[in-house]
């Protein structure tokens, strides 16, 4: 038996759960990531090193068929020179645009996708034309390293702007315009070896302080839909994208608009494992390693719950029927991800009843 | 975090599944087995050592919560012992009786479930009335060791039985009346703490060889179910059983009736992984830890079958719509269970027709 090999920057839940995902498939993952207990490195071997680490990195190359990565915060450069030993998917240059803020925008408007307006900022006259070019509110933004809310302030007026960049480090920015959104999407699509390429349903996120707080699934919306496949079908397309490529959308008044991409795995997708016939876990090693992809086709609506900062006792959550916990192995930390639970139902007003039911078990306010 | 932690006797693929369900739950799970590269040893710690080294067993059960193991062949004696330091699920008891063909079918008896007509072989003596208590053929089991067809002789005539015996090193046997079955089926039972029950639906099973090739669930006939139901909840009641319990049925002219039992999980439970709302396996970790059984609730119908021998290229088999690939990452070997491949589909008939299409992409014959 010669398993294939995959290999995987970064060993936290999206790598174990890609992990778990590969062994029925006769996928052998391995991780390089700093920390050698990470949730990725309980379920499958892991070299603890730096994640720009080269020395480590080429050897983890040397000994897969493809290298791919459970976070974005990766060096391009590192990708670009692993990409020479052993192929690197996604794209290394779909991580770049995704690692800014300001490419991944302009890739946007390239692509003619709809986004909220904004303003670079790169030195304290760019705040000056905010207010005239935005309006208030206003929503700063570092350019890079951001991510679950971190790196972004609210201002709500002229005077609080220049302190908001100044709380940010002055590092290179952007405010974006107010987005009074509906609903809040995301699309995870999959492309894989000569461009055949599968979408999930839309799926209906709800955050709090940036953080992913639920997602459901399907968020049934043929035009949507459409229109949010063809904007990701352009986006892989341009990048001749092999792997998972998630997209959170804002649905307003006028229109969807792009808010985000994420070049991999995404926590909002986490409910394919039992909502889709193939997860994305699935779906995204078939992909890097060339495989045929798996059918998205649902088995009906879904609801994923996120876990934060504390894990409520197994035993509590196994005793709701239907549910489905998936603890990362991970030490408890204020609003830390540590686990999530899904459950499935065939009528969503009464899978809406269900995950209200699974939040008062979780000890969360409905 | 503090996992739960299930030690396993034996890494084949039942421990291999077992583990992969287990770590969702924050369930880790820790292999004793002759091999390091067992298939549970690939996806799980392992500690080398023979299945009757009570040292090593001595020091897995002081390292685990409960103790299980996913072969019936293992040593009685050690499980007594083990179970003084670790509680051991299933109970040794019940597996004292699986191993013994004769204690089975007495157990059976005792509380009214009917088996095939038998007569107990111990000495050249006992051969005399087979023909006339049994009629002819015969099946000629050893009661011991005996699993996938291995130990079991069909005997036509008187003529033949001697030989038979002979064949099998003259071992402890039971003769076994001729069943003219209409059908092979199998009923997966899990009872968890406080002798909480549930009954998966029955499977209908195809053997070849005495090896199953595929297994088709539900089974759907309301009789038999609640006959087969009420036999396996004796049984565990009987033991004050827990965790997974399969017995394999004859269905038959005269009504069912029962061939053995398995104190494990089961190759015909497989399919439950996707057709299932909860696998067995993860059912099974649930019960041995005393937490609560999960939802056994229907996605569909499943057809599992299994990849015996050689194991086809995975981007064949995964290049079908909707076929889930387990692969035990084993040496292949003649007629070896290298993996199985489950498809589902909601209509009974369609379902057929795939799993003949999956057949063919295996190179099986229809």
């Amino acid at each position: 038996m010669t398993a294939a090999r995959v290999g995987i920057i970064g060993a936290g839940q999206l790598g174990r759960m890609m992990a778990l995902a590969g062994y029925p498939l006769g996928i052998r993952c391995l991780f390089v990531d700093t920390d050698a207990n990470a949730p990725g490195g309980q379920v499958a071997p892991i070299r603890p090193a730096a994640l720009d680490d080269l020395d480590a990195l080429r050897g983890l190359a040397r000994d897969v068929d493809v290298l791919t990565f459970d976070i974005e915060n990766v060096s391009i450069d590192a990708l670009e020179r692993l990409n020479s030993i052993t192929p690197v998917y996604p794209p290394p240059a779909s991580v770049a645009v995704a690692q800014d803020r300001l490419a991944e925008k302009n890739l946007f408007a390239s692509l003619s996708i709809p986004t909220a307006p904004f303003v670079p900022i790169d030195a304290p006259q760019d705040l000056e034309c905010v207010g005239e070019r935005l309006g208030w509110p206003v929503v700063l933004k570092a350019r890079r390293l951001g991510y679950d809310g971190r790196g972004q302030r609210v201002v709500r007026a002229a005077d609080g702007l220049a302190p908001a960049w100044e709380s940010l480090g002055r590092v290179a920015a952007i405010a974006e315009g107010w987005i009074g959104f509906e609903r809040e999407l995301s699309l995870v699509a999959v492309r894989g070896a000569g461009g055949a390429q599968t979408f999930y349903p839309l799926t209906e996120n709800v955050h709090a302080d940036g953080i992913l707080i639920s997602s459901l699934a399907p968020y049934e919306h043929g035009e949507l839909q459409a229109t949010a496949e063809s904007w990701l079908g352009q986006i892989m397309r341009r990048f001749d994208y092999r792997g998972v490529l998630t997209v959170e959308l804002f649905q307003t008044r006028e229109g969807l608009i792009a808010n985000e991409m994420a070049p991999r795995v995404h926590n909002s997708g986490h409910w394919t494992i039992e909502g889709a016939e193939t997860s994305q876990f699935e779906n995204h090693l078939r992909a890097v390693l060339g495989w045929p992809l798996g059918s998205v086709a649902l088995r009906g609506h879904t609801a994923m719950l996120n876990l934060l900062g504390r894990m409520p006792p197994a035993l509590r959550l196994l005793a709701i029927p239907g549910a489905h916990l998936h603890d990362y192995g991970k030490e408890p930390r204020p609003a830390r991800k540590l686990g999530h639970c899904t459950i499935l139902d065939r009528d969503r007003n009464r899978l809406l009843g269900r995950l209200a039911e699974l939040k008062r078990t979780v000890g969360m306010a409905d």
